[in-house]
């Protein structure tokens, strides 16, 4: 019988989350209990280059609709390097309440490779997200408030490209039209509400390392322009303060386990598309000081979520991956090999050896652009037969890169112990990163390098509004920032429908939007939905709580 | 030198909340700790009868701008009754995160009789309010989400009462249209936020005594009306197990400590207009089960605040005080003696011999209609004369009612050793709670007998949107749950200027609204504002956070 998530975590007996923390030596006057299986750790964010672990990436293959399991891999990967001897830590983000109530479910994990207490996890956990809501939109209201009592600073109403936050999939808030009914009810104007996950606050808290690091990216925040084309800040409203005052503890990294007891810092959780998709840099290098290996993974595929993790994380953190598992399944490589969803079962050697195009060239961008030591994880479905898994293997190995089959799924740590001894191989081969661009190049010759060295496409096409918002970039002076690409996760072209290992395309600019509190560029290709709706008969119908508290139906 | 609130409060040694419970001897494996200072704790909220203190309600003259001090005279006097060895718990409302930004600062007593940790209970606290939000808004999503989805149901959009929350004073979100841009967005439709301390999932948590009770009452709440002008319930939405889910800590009390240690559960605050606005049920059995003294305070004075405690929540929870504190202040007096608020401090007998009427009409209230033991508290400020307060003495004893001066804010528990006496005589003598009306009476008796018993009007006029209201919920059968005005705290009329006793007045019910999931019938003499604006220099402007993560200008 095979058992649901939720099965397998309610099963597992949880140890004491001051144990877990005594594991890895973090001293108890550091632990800051939430219950007594989460907590939050105290940290002076001064952080030693000498104290620090070997770093190893968790990254995939260009995502299709049949799952990569990227997250369960670092799980069971940092449980098995603990099966060899390794104090392992993991490093993971943080879930978002509003899709645990659509179709998605919970985030923390599968089968026999979860963190938890999963149900605390997927709602409210320790708060953070609450928090960042909370500081987003004390902004807003602060912004509308100071127009709303004479306007000072000239702010043009029709220039704000501030809007609110909610944890919530709610389509209905996507685009509003606020302050209606009289002068003393606001002043009208068109609005709308993001999810929390897109805040630029959860960029910002995730890239911050310290307090005042954190404080100087609130008030650098822009919110829109004067009637007289001034940049109009956060600072400038004089939010900040009482902006990072809700985030005190929201700041502080938290400490859960895995179903096998290896600790896990699980915090923040910025989107993948405009924003870069990593847990906090103060979580990854708590791991990293409490950790001789620290396993953290990047959102999408390597070429949206590892570009970011080492053009941005890694660049603001000045830290760099030892080693960098790429994330691979027989099933998708199959899809990018051209198998329709619905034929993956069949044996198909083929269609694989196609697909495979999809992973080696994510394989070169990590050797050849990054200049990091890749290792290849099968993340095995009960699907796979032999002839596929060895074909794959041997695939690897003729590019001189290991593979080592995942099942962790099914069998927690104990399915990934070839794959902990081949990222410990890489982890002590030498590596200096080497970054895709440098900051002092311009806008358009960094995303022009992002498209033509990692995706591997002629160029990119700036549309007029996208140049435009360059011309201003420049002229703010913030030219310099790393970029932020949304481009679609299914291909390394801006077309989703384009699998495999696409030559000769060009990627279209639509839009390039400044993220000056979080530092970064965001480039957009399309069209980025940042509010998600529920769908028809959502998730939440299906879950409820009996009277002794029991959660049930929430996966 | 005079020290600010937060001073006291920083300059507190502050005791692990371990210690604080344990010596009400809560077993440590009923506390959930949040950090070292605040817990949460277990209960399977199975009270009984025979294990319960006495219950103490703090409530106050009708308020004034000058100030009453009902917070602080409960926490000093919890204190206070410590220092002549009771065994004193406190039961109070969390203070709501909106207006801490606003003018209004903090919400957790002041000077030397305060709750800790102050800037914990005024941000986020242990996330209860943040958890009431999300259930809140998951309900409104889901709503939208149905109509968007072909609205099976046949929700009429023009008849929808149920607004989204935000825990933020945000007047730009009171009167929205939202829903907009084509069909993949949502169905355009007026709508508005309301602060989260006006949900009625607030008043639900507050009044439920079990998960069930919780569930049940979440099930019953009314979102809107079907073309056919059915009631639409969240129960028809399905939402209500899911709601309940999000709650499932948010509904087990918080405990803190005050300056001196005693024992406080800080849980639940809604309105104390549209909703009952005292803390939560299952909070004050707590208090009652592991305290012989548990102290707990109703909102703005006991026309409103008191009615609704006992008429409302001591229904439902089946406990009746067994002293009632009127807390009252010299220069409120002296103002419904007709002195204005800036002429307060030279003594004037007359003026407080003319106002005292206000507080013997609270006083007759509890004694004769509610037929329970009043203590008064007369909370001392230092512009008072001897010759004032001896003369408030003197008043009270004509009508055989103990008066204590009140010394808590400058001296904690040492400021109520002789109120902490006169309690626990008053607490003594035997006392059997009167309601004020029965539920199987109509509405407009219901209203009446508050009207003509507390108020001391002619009657109430119902308008003729009152009306059909009233007319619709007897439709739903729905007409025997309790009544919860909403009227200006300032007055026992309607009219906020007219101060002391008057008489020969009638009360105008402009509105009347169902909130079945609640369980009461809120009947309105006004319009009530459920979405607070910041001032032009909001207190946010002031608050900042340094390297090491003190808070500074919170107060």
């Amino acid at each position: 019988m095979v058992l649901s998530d939720i099965e397998i975590a309610n099963a597992a007996e949880l140890e004491p989350i001051k144990d877990v923390a005594a594991r890895i030596n973090i001293p108890e006057d550091k632990l800051i209990p939430y219950g007594n299986y989460k907590a939050k750790i105290e940290t002076d964010m001064n952080f030693k280059k000498e104290n620090e672990g070997k770093l190893i990436l968790v990254t995939a293959i260009s995502p299709t609709p049949a799952g990569e399991g990227k997250t369960t891999t670092s799980i069971g990967l940092a449980d098995g390097l603990r099966k060899i001897g390794k104090k392992s830590v993991i490093a993971l983000r943080e879930p978002s309440l509003g899709p645990v109530f659509g179709v998605k479910g919970g985030a923390a994990g599968g089968g026999y490779a979860q963190v938890i207490p999963m149900e605390d996890i997927n709602l409210h956990f320790t708060g953070d997200f609450h928090a960042i809501t909370s500081a987003h939109n004390l902004l807003a209201a602060m912004l509308d408030n100071h127009i709303h009592h004479g306007n000072e600073l000239g702010i043009d109403v029709r220039r704000i490209n501030y809007k609110r936050v909610m944890d919530m999939n709610d389509r209905q808030l996507r685009h509003i039209v606020n302050g209606l009914h009289g002068k003393v009810n606001g002043t009208p104007r068109e609005d709308g509400f993001d999810i929390t996950v897109a805040s630029e606050i959860m960029a910002i808290l995730c890239l911050s390392v310290n307090i005042e690091d954190l404080k100087e990216r609130l008030g650098n925040i822009i919110i829109g322009y004067s009637y007289d084309g001034k940049a109009i800040t956060a600072r400038d409203l004089k939010a900040n303060g009482a902006m990072a005052a809700l985030l005190k503890d929201a700041i502080k990294p938290n400490l859960v386990q895995t179903l096998e007891g290896t600790p896990a810092f699980v915090h923040g959780g910025p989107f993948a598309n405009i924003a870069h998709g990593c847990n906090s840099i103060i979580a990854t290098k708590l791991a990293l000081e409490y950790g001789d290996y620290a396993i953290t993974e990047a959102g999408f595929g390597a070429d949206l979520g590892a570009e970011k993790f080492l053009d941005i994380k890694c660049r603001y953190a000045d830290i760099e991956p030892n080693a960098v598992v790429i994330v691979a399944t027989v099933r998708a490589l199959k899809m990018h090999g051209g198998v329709a969803k619905d034929d993956l079962e069949p044996e198909n050697l083929e269609a694989l050896r196609n697909g495979f195009e999809n992973l080696e060239r994510h394989i070169d961008n990590i050797k050849n652009v990054y200049n990091l030591n890749p290792v290849v994880a099968v993340n095995q479905f009960p699907t796979d037969t032999q002839a596929e898994t060895d074909l794959l293997i041997e695939l690897c190995e003729k590019l001189g890169v290991k593979c080592a089959l995942s099942e962790v799924w099914a069998k927690g740590g104990d399915g990934a112990i070839q794959l902990a001894e081949y990222v410990v191989e890489a982890a002590e081969k030498p590596s200096k990163l080497q970054f895709a661009y440098d900051l002092e190049d311009s806008i358009e010759d960094k995303v022009n390098a992002i498209v033509q060295k990692v995706y591997r496409g002629n160029g990119a096409k700036f549309s007029a509004k996208a140049k435009r918002a360059i011309r201003e970039i420049n002229e703010l002076g913030l030219s310099n920032l790393p970029i932020c690409m949304a481009k679609t996760q299914y291909s390394f072209t801006d077309n989703p429908k384009s699998m495999g290992a696409p030559t000769d395309f060009d990627i279209s600019i639509s839009e390039v939007r400044l993220s000056a509190g979080a530092k970064f560029i965001v480039v957009l290709t399309g069209s980025i939905m940042t509010m998600p709706g529920l769908p028809k008969r959502p998730s939440a119908e299906n879950i409820d709580i009996d009277s002794n508290g029991n959660i049930t139906g929430l996966f």
